[in-house]
């Protein structure tokens, strides 16, 4: 998506061998016009499946799969990192372990709003080594539902999720592959794959 | 906005005194044309404003926020809970109590995306006791940028919150306001001031 890799290239900074921060239009800050551009993309990209709910995992994914959901005309589910009052007790969990933070967490969805009749997409900002899909999968697995694809923002392709994720036949489809990234001349590649 | 309390009366959920659930649409799942209806409203109701940017919490505020900022031609920044390594260690802070977690969290905005040029909308899921947006006033204060208001999606009127923000001079314009609710009788009663 050129206009994604555009801004990836204006606005990214690289921070060592594999941050790439893009806060300023994607996960902290948040363009909302781009927002709504991806979310057209990954709809017709998925227009064949039938999708029933979009699922991501709060908080960076909930800007693009929010305008994907829009756009399919179908419900958006976020799995939650955190127990709260407001979440049911009765969830399908899964546990991520976080490169970014360095520790383990829990995801959990209602077990309201995955059935055996949903055709999910999975929708996140980034993949890298593949922690949060593989979490996701999990628990769209546990709930019956089958998993459609997934839509990913930004895909680091210099790490092993993707071709990983790939290769369980999951259907992967990634706005932006970047395929080589260096700090020190300040160089974003993009692969031609996605 | 009947479209809402339509919304909260037939899926809303009472649990003891003061939580009330709607996990159904706007903070587990979500409901993409309702939050693309209220991001319209807010954009309306805030349109005399000049509006710069528009503020939220992670991870409920960031639905709303984004539509509104969508319809407003803005970008929206959402404070962060954790700190990670996206995160720059240049921010401006502000400690808030959840009750409904029943602990203290950090919110931080980056320096980089709020200025003393900003003229900002505060946009929320709940207003309750009102300590998640006394902790958005104050970063925004923090910045040197104006508060231009508040924008809540359901506004629980029989907490002081709303009252006790509004004293300050702050404009909160809430889509719905619950002025009684009870468990017992599954009774939601709103308030005709918004």
């Amino acid at each position: 998506m050129q206009s994604l890799k555009d801004k990836i290239l204006s606005e990214g900074t690289i921070v060592g061998t594999d941050i790439l921060k893009v806060d300023s239009f994607l996960n902290h800050q948040i363009d909302p016009q781009l927002m709504d551009a991806i979310g057209k993309e990954f709809a017709g990209a998925f227009s064949d499946l039938a999708i029933t709910k979009v699922l991501t995992i709060e908080s960076s994914g909930i800007a693009p799969a929010l305008t994907t959901a829009f756009h399919l005309g179908v419900p958006l589910v976020f799995a939650k990192k955190t127990i709260s009052k407001n979440l049911d007790n009765d969830t399908f969990a899964a546990t991520v372990h976080s490169f970014t933070k360095g520790t383990d967490y829990i995801v959990r969805v209602s077990k309201k709003y995955l059935t055996s009749d949903d055709n999910v997409l999975i929708i996140d900002d980034f993949l890298a080594k593949g922690c949060a899909l593989d979490g996701l999968v999990d628990i769209v697995n546990a709930s019956g539902a089958s998993v459609a694809g997934a839509g990913i923002v930004i895909e680091k392709g210099f790490q092993k999720g993707g071709s990983r994720i790939r290769l369980k036949g999951i259907r992967v489809h990634s706005l932006a592959i970047i395929q080589e990234m260096s700090e020190i001349d300040h160089r974003i590649i993009f692969s031609d794959k996605e």
